[in-house]
């Protein structure tokens, strides 16, 4: 029904039910960038799988209804808002570059961002003055966005911190389940996720992709394990 | 004391109190380009200091006291925020660009935006999180100002009508006065505002200067001509 970057989208029986199938192929620069990754897929929709799990079991509506196999989940189909909204607790990436902090310096509080998801314009970032002017989303749902986000950023890097991994930051995308409730969407996983090992500060996210460090299956595997490890 | 891109800031004997010159000089591309203007230093002091004479009036507290001469005038001596507030009623500039609106599309609430007033860093985009994160003003700070730039700009809307001209867009800057006060400062003046006549869409502004389209000057004096009769 509908193919992204990094998943594939099919119907099922169920008019409110989608089967999430994800690839071996990883993309960066906006997409203008894209290779076949072994192993990618399967890695990811079991971290995410675990992760979505664990946000439903602390009373976190999200999406997610089960994992069907290694690659494949089943999850609610949402009408989704055009935002990635990004949690950070550590500077990195784009606010590093920007703001030339440097790089890992801890934020007192975590900083949140809205990105508006349109590969035409490139994802600019936006703020909420812009969302209510493009009609995006009303202030209300920002709120709740927000709110919705510090929970999850509060759970994740305990979750983390358990394994090891230090949450640097992460973005996620919302959207409306069937009866209209606002709730979580899409994936967490090292493709949307900057871990970093919390001693060494070793990349074990899509970082070692888009800057050419290494194998990045390494750090997705590591992240995998020892999520795996610490839920048991 | 201080020099800018188009202002020179003295000492006077009163230590709460400095001078403001008004350079003959414009400059675009954030400084990289830069000319010599006749009249411009004058012509936008006496704009800036009847907008700002006319705030005062309206009980907005602003840095202003009064007019020197034709190039300078008197200010109290402030601490600025280095923060570029901007308002837009119609799309224009970087925001049509960034979301590739239509051209002068009207907002139905203005937009709000802040910039980070960095020349090392290019003035970037910055949202409230990141304001805090980077410690450049409070929460409250930043209330207090959009509070006094939501009231700017009813009130300059209205004034630049009477005088046949839409009021597209501008960027202001606050500061501490010696007791604390957070008012605004700066200028507020064809360099900072686009203006556009409302029935030609003429652009009666530095955007003139910017795309080389003609002789800046000529809307510069018709602002002024227009708010003095207006005032009157
Ligand atoms: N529960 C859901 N219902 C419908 N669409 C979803 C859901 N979760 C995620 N999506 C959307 O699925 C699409 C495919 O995902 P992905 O491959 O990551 O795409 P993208 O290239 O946009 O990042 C995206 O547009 C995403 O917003
Ligand atoms: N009342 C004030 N007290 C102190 N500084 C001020 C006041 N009003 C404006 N300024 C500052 O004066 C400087 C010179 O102005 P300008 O030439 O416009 O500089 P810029 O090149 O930064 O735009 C700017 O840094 C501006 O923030
Ligand atoms: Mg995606
Ligand atoms: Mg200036």
């Amino acid at each position: 029904m509908n193919e992204g970057k990094a998943k594939q989208l099919f119907t099922t029986d169920d008019p409110n039910v989608i089967q999430v199938h994800y690839m071996n192929q990883a993309t960066a620069l906006n997409g203008k960038r894209k290779e076949h990754i072994d192993d990618k897929g399967e890695v990811n929709n079991q971290i995410d799988s675990l992760i979505f799990e664990y946000l439903n079991h602390l009373g976190i509506s999200t999406h997610f209804i089960k994992r069907l196999s290694d690659s494949d989940q089943l999850v609610k189909k949402m009408k989704m808002i055009p935002l990635e909204v990004v949690i950070r607790n550590y500077a990195s990436g784009s606010f590093q570059r920007k703001f030339d902090t440097e790089y890992l310096q801890k934020f007192e509080q975590p900083v949140q961002e809205f990105y508006y998801k349109s590969d035409r314009l490139d994802d600019p970032f936006i703020n909420d003055s812009q969302i209510h002017a493009l009609k995006i989303a009303t202030p209300d749902q920002l709120g709740i966005m927000r709110e919705q986000v510090y929970k999850i950023n509060s759970a994740l890097s305990k979750l983390f911190a358990a394994a090891g991994i230090t949450l640097v930051d992460f973005k996620v995308e919302f959207g409306f389940d069937a009866d209209g409730n606002l709730i979580l969407g899409d994936e967490i996983s090292p493709d949307s996720c900057r871990l970093v090992d919390a001693s060494t500060h070793e990349s074990l996210d899509k970082d070692v992709f888009r800057k050419h460090t290494g194998d990045v299956m390494d750090g997705y595997r590591t992240v995998l394990s020892r999520l795996e490890a610490t839920a048991k």
